[in-house]
């Protein structure tokens, strides 16, 4: 009988262990895409794309059973060859190739210009040709990026206490109520598609006090803007026993700088790639909603046309206002008008039109929405009848109020979006690997 | 201007935290639901039940301000008293009362006796009324295992070089076919459910090399056994570069290792509570397909009634064939048989009517299905024509394949299925938050 007891050491090695000193001078083998060929007459180079960045190989005619002629972009490869140091390579190090074996090749050219530095195509080809576009170093590296975010996500609130949670995406009714949502149909059944955890995540802080769940939500917002998608990856928490929703906020924050911490740690090499400068999160301004309005409307002359609507181009000006004013990259604009949050949102008693919520904005972009939930089943019953709702359907999303809920609160950050800010880019379709919009469904 | 700058202190204590042996003999504020009351006459014990367990708490009357009449099961509480060692209590601790602030009130009594150690209702009841039943400390315990599965999964793979991804769940057509699949209406396109991020992964191995995803799948099968959901979340892995489909397997070994060692540590309270002793994970053995039917055949005299199929009372003997013969609670089955296989299984070369795949039985079920792939156009191209199945809609990912991919494979775990067979459930639904099965939809 034949056992598996684990992972084998690999023969070939990757780029980090590469650069470690000792191997200079030694042979080794590694494999890879070749990603250029640079004829030179009697060398070659052949830079190796590999998942951790660029290997520059020289191939001299004649001496490793290969001629340049028999390579190809996009073949991979697998080489033996003696390492050794040199300055002008990718990160010093260079293979003079003794050995080359071809492990595929392609049967078609790249329809882009991948090798390039910057894939200088519109974004619509980038798009339309996905297996080609992210194997272009700068593109994949926002992808590594975007890791980045979900790990430093999920680690931080793990040394918090949250507790990580699978909820459904096929239901019977949603959380905000009956628009925007995908409809199917489910063995003879109406269902849809979940636009948010809400429901289910409130229900398990009567579980578990603090939980996060990192997955899909689906959106059929009839949105085709630079910021929207209709599924995008949603980061989402909840948590008991709240002294108020500022605790959320800071929450928020020490994710922030949990994370920033992480990409600088972990992720530099894609930093530098994408030349991204981290912002700023060792103190992020609160404002509240009509005074970020009032800050902006005197400001930049600009009238403020509806007092309970924050429009894109106000967050712009807040985000503008806060950097110019107080060199911040992001800002909490705190207590929402009651209107435009949901019916499980949290009044403020001090002045019920508003809300203990928050959207946390980004360059002046919102890239979470957040606050305080109703925890009371009174308070919640006597809301949705207020807004002339039915319970009807949501009898396990109630039952938890009667039975007894700390107060709490929570959010939902769009993890594209945040990917799109932090690396500089203007359209959220750059920050996601297959985007879903009015008008793609592919691939 | 207010700022936030990150997770302040919580002045109420976490059970980790009242476990330092310093805190005994100390004034602790902590918080909670009051989880039962027992009245012993001139005093009460409140257990408190606190995200990481159960905390007992002693109300002498007249000494707190507050009286036991005024404390209901599933309230929410702030409690402040003092920390004494008691070998009786649970953990060895218990609090002194001396001041009880009520956060919260339930509106109805729960609907299931969720004190109790071990909740003996029924299976439906305790979907049916989810927020109550998962307030049981055996129940939740489940989830926290769960939790554990995940963590070691992405844990690990980050350690072995993996880069993690999120692929849309809304395409317009599936990795493995048309059938079982959910439809939905896509602003006016026809579009489905992804029952797999098959073709997701593999694009992606040309970009990353090694790629994970853990996220929803969606399955329109009309199976309703214990072993079936309509939903559940699937633990992908996608490799690139692999000498044989056997580095896959090992692969699956490190991971099932590194996670039985991280349960051991950071969920022992868990693993406790449950009952559950690890599987044993040192050596896994593996079995052709055709070698596991003769050999269950052999031992237990059952008539191999097709060759070309493995029925689910065959997979049962073979787990059980391999706990008697070896004492294996895993056993990888290789070389299914092609027919069984999607197109995209790389057929074994010595003889195409198997393939280079497997399965991994725990305990005599299917917990994960994987095998290399094909990898070059051409092999595919005239696998799918073999087939008589239609290139239309496959263009991205059959691009990645005229472009140049490594060798590579992968495989899909059941999360819900591996959770279940680890706390020793016999059905999935046992192991699953929110279950969608054909008769379930709700909550």
């Amino acid at each position: 009988m034949e056992f598996l007891s684990g992972v084998k050491e690999k023969e070939t090695l990757e780029l980090g262990e590469l650069l470690k000193k000792d191997r200079i001078g030694q042979e080794v083998k590694v494999n890879g895409f070749v990603h250029t060929i640079r004829d030179m007459g009697e060398v070659a180079f052949v830079v190796l794309r590999k998942r951790e960045g660029l290997l520059q190989c020289v191939l001299e005619e004649g001496t490793a059973g290969i001629s340049e002629k028999d390579l190809r972009e996009e073949q991979t490869v697998e080489v033996t060859g003696l390492l050794e140091e040199d300055e002008r390579a990718p990160h010093g190090i260079e293979l003079r190739i003794r050995e080359v074996q071809v492990l595929s090749s392609p049967s078609e050219p790249l329809p882009l210009p991948v090798s390039k530095w910057k894939l200088s195509t519109s974004l619509e080809a980038k798009l339309n040709y996905r297996s080609a576009s992210l194997r272009n170093v700068r593109e994949r590296a926002k992808f590594r990026i975007q890791e980045g975010i979900t790990r430093g996500f999920r680690d931080f609130l793990y040394s918090q206490g949250f507790t990580e949670i699978h909820t459904p995406k096929i239901g019977a009714k949603g959380a905000e109520g009956g628009s925007n949502m995908f409809r199917l149909e489910y063995f003879h059944h109406p269902a849809v598609l979940a636009q948010s955890p809400q429901f289910y995540k409130q229900m398990m802080v009567g579980v578990f006090d603090r939980v996060f769940e990192t997955a899909p939500v689906f959106r059929a917002e009839k949105h085709n803007t630079k910021r929207h998608l209709n599924e995008y990856t949603s980061l989402d928490f909840e948590m008991g026993y709240i002294d108020s929703f500022e605790d959320i906020m800071a929450m928020e924050t020490g994710f922030l700088q949990y994370t920033m911490k992480l990409l600088q740690e972990d992720y530099a090499e894609e930093l530098r790639i994408l030349g991204v400068t981290l912002p700023k999160t060792d103190r992020i301004p609160q404002v509240r909603f009509d005074k970020a309005k009032e800050l902006v409307s005197e400001k930049y002359n600009r009238k403020i046309r509806n007092p309970f609507d924050l429009e894109p181009e106000e967050e712009a000006l807040i985000g503008r206002y806060f950097k110019e004013e107080y060199d911040a990259d992001f800002v909490f604009v705190t207590h929402y008008p009651s209107k435009k949050r949901p019916f499980y949102a949290m009044d403020d008693p001090e002045d019920t039109r508003y809300t203990l919520s928050f959207d946390l904005l980004f360059h002046g972009l919102e890239i979470t929405t957040g606050g305080q939930r109703i925890h009371e089943y009174q308070m919640l019953s006597e809301k949705i009848a207020a807004r002339g709702m039915e319970e009807e359907g949501m009898d396990q999303y109630l039952a938890a109020f009667k039975y007894g809920m700390p107060p709490h609160g929570g959010l939902g950050i769009g993890l594209e979006r945040l990917t799109m800010k932090l690396i500089g880019e203007d359209n959220v379709r750059e920050a996601t690997l297959f985007p879903r919009d009015l008008s793609r469904l592919e691939p």
